[in-house]
């Protein structure tokens, strides 16, 4: 039986757990924080997340599909909310079926470590810190002065993964590494349900307030509360070209230069947030609370390679390849993680062939195969913080969206880079990608020359679409 | 006066040092080597480098140029080797006085170094290697135990930097990094100079075995030998494009899936060798000896910002942006580093303010001048070398290189890319590298339409040329 060690018991590492009992391996999970089934979730870390059909694919591979989706908000498109209050509802798809869903990370993850823990050959070690590891002979060593053994190790230890650092620490040869971060960070604010229960907002779409050097964005919870999360630059440009406004002389913190930093007082963020959010704010009765009690975080995205030592260790979900969370797919991508993973493992109740599993091999095969895919996400992903932040407020990209929506009425073959991206868990990242740009650029190219959808000949366009490739 | 503490004691930390001890600077210079004047120089590791315009730029604001070029070997153009030992010298510019240097890397750092202590304000520590800097403090701390602090920190320690890993390790804040890897890496060999004295190839160039997927360089040293460098994949891919030969029954290494990996005994070198290198086998009577000897490098780039950290620490150099060296440029682009940090201090004998000196507001500053062209010569340098392996050996990347030598030798304002990059002093690596991406695709486009370039009508080429912006 083979031995797996599975560093942190996120999301990704439970699912993973999951997976590995069900084909007879030893499981072993080690997580640095408590239980989070005793001890609670931390506050102001992406409370929520948007699950969508390739994360519900790899749930519905351990048969916990339905039981995430029974506690899960449907959100049906982006609402936008202009300042003066008007709103828009862009639907993600114009097909029946298709949206995406607001679930509890802290629900899920519970959820999965229960699952997992059903299986007696999977064992949970919380408040065990991995610290390193040694890639030559696979001991991880945790910050407890414990140090553990087995097979092979799967690092699903995030963004910050120490088995990442000992691979980068000389464990990898010629390891490929790079971090980067946007400008803007983000921060955690809050929308309660309505007194007597009920949504504040509408319930089933995703909110955004785009403001285009800024965003804010709101996702319902299942108990009638949002989410909400500003983006804002942590830094005040003044030689950005929104700036053109110049300085306030009364110290206001003008939209051109608004940052994280200029906020620092109570006065500051009512004022910034009347200005801009001026239909919001009656909803976020502790706005000022929340601003100044939650953390700013950095949004960054890594990209490493090889994420195999040998058969030694694996690096897996954001430990591999930590994405910004303007696609909603950093979950999704993680859980589609396992599933190429599965794909490449014996089948469960497969009769072990007594010989020693070949760890490295599948961890080779692995990498080529996800790889592209990954570099994809992240890099959609960062392109979409601008999408999110300027071209949904923009006229042109307004009708595209509109002109997507009907051909996907129309045409049920046509699917909109979203809507690739999305509900097609048969189409890996990488082809999403590429066909998506095509498409787009098509897309805007004639919504810029029509003031109207209206206008369009549809059966022309839809066979435009279809040149392509 | 300001007290500076320069990390590294090598070509950018030495010439630095000279410059900040001229305007009057106390500066301590910590080397992590022992003193190379008593001690010699590594083996195996670019024994020659290729000064050009931009190093020479910096040397003269030192007056250290002609002593340099005095004992430096010119390259003209490269001689390229065809495979049946046939040689051809495709010029680095049709003008006169426009070629490049071979100098010993060991004998410039050493005047360098001597230079510098001739101002009594500077003083160098060996044997002291950086372990850490406190980002906050600016305390630098040394394996020794010692830690020192200045008014501020430069770090030229190279591609290793302990300052960068400082920064990285949360001293800077959204730190951005990369590090990425060639599947080539590099082995140092040797020709000897001819019995009696005297070079045993053509002493004005450097000379290049290109062969697709591998290539073998040669620069010449002042005392008659060449130092030869064999660039080659670490390890066989046969799964690439040119594994289509097969494998050999046999044994042997076939070109097609040559590496470092398979050449594991003298008779695979040998053999390889007298396939590939014919010609330059008889001119290297130690090849064996060297090639099992001398270590086999790896070849990374990386890049990162920002440089600085606050005005406690700069990184130059290497320590900044390390690049592969297929432009000849790792030393040029630290000196030129050197030179525009240089512009932005006052000037040498300019009298003190009295105040503290700013050295943020310098940092930043040299920031975001300098960032743009290091990131542009580390592309090209990557770049080059596909044009190096591949295209010099390209019936019409040939046919390009005359016409631009022409081009040079007729329009006293044409310049290649080549040209820019390595004679343009006055022209930023970022304009050289967008300038002449245009022209080589207006050029090979051309070119690829003629069978001789003596079919062209220069007049209308270079029109054509003027036209791009």
């Amino acid at each position: 039986m083979s031995k797996v060690i599975v560093i942190g018991a996120g999301l990704a590492g439970s699912l993973l757990a999951i997976n590995l009992a069900k084909r007879g391996m030893s499981v072993d999970v080690y997580e640095s924080r408590g239980d989070m089934r005793l001890e609670g979730v931390a506050a102001g870390r992406s409370i929520n997340l948007a699950l969508s059909d390739r994360g519900i694919a790899a749930l519905r591979e351990v048969g916990m599909d339905e039981y995430m989706l029974a506690e899960a908000v449907p959100m049906t498109g982006r609402m936008i909310h202009s300042i003066s209050g008007e709103t828009k509802l862009l639907p993600y798809s114009g097909r029946e079926g298709e949206y995406i869903n607001s679930v509890s990370r802290g629900g899920l993850n519970i959820a999965l470590i229960n699952e997992a823990e059903r299986y007696p050959n999977v064992k949970f070690h919380f408040n065990e810190r991995c610290v390193d590891l040694d890639c030559k002979t696979g001991e991880a060593r945790f910050s407890t002065g414990k140090s553990v053994t087995g097979d092979t190790v799967i690092a699903t230890d995030g963004a910050g993964s120490a088995v990442r650092q000992a691979m980068m620490n000389g464990g990898v040869e010629r390891f490929d590494y790079s971090q980067s971060w946007l400008e803007a960070g983000y921060k955690e604010l809050h929308i309660p349900p309505a007194d007597g229960g009920g949504f504040l907002l509408e319930k089933n779409a995703l909110h955004i307030w785009p403001r285009h050097q800024f965003m804010m964005i709101a996702l319902p919870n299942f108990d009638g509360s949002f989410t909400c999360t500003l983006f804002l630059a942590h830094k005040s440009s003044p030689s950005s070209e929104g700036a053109v406004d110049g300085a306030s002389a009364d110290g206001r913190v003008l939209s051109s230069e608004a940052s994280f930093d200029a906020l620092v007082d109570e006065a500051a963020v009512t004022d910034f947030f009347n200005r801009e959010f001026p239909d919001a704010v009656p909803l976020m009765p502790t706005l000022i609370d929340d601003f100044f009690a939650n953390p700013t975080g950095n949004l960054g995205t890594i990209k490493c390679f090889p994420w195999n030592a040998g058969g030694r260790a694996l690096l897996l979900g954001d430990s591999a390849h930590a994405v910004v969370p303007f696609y909603g797919q950093g979950m999704n991508c993680s859980f589609e993680d396992v599933r190429v993973l599965n794909s490449l493992l014996p089948e469960p109740g497969a009769r072990a062939t007594g010989s020693k599993f070949d760890w490295e091999r599948v961890f080779v095969e692995y990498g080529q195969l996800r790889k592209i895919n990954t570099d994809a996400i992240a890099d959609m992903a960062e392109e979409n913080f601008y999408e999110m932040r300027d071209a949904v407020a923009d006229p042109v990209f307004v009708r595209k969206r509109e002109l997507e929506t009907k051909l996907e009425q129309t045409y049920p073959d046509y699917f909109s880079k979203y809507s690739m991206v999305t509900f097609r868990e048969d189409l890996p990242y990488s082809v999403a990608k590429e066909k998506g740009n095509v498409q787009d650029k098509l897309l805007m190219d004639i919504c810029s020359r029509v003031s109207s959808v209206a206008e369009l000949d549809m059966d022309a366009v839809y066979r435009s679409v279809l040149e392509i490739k």
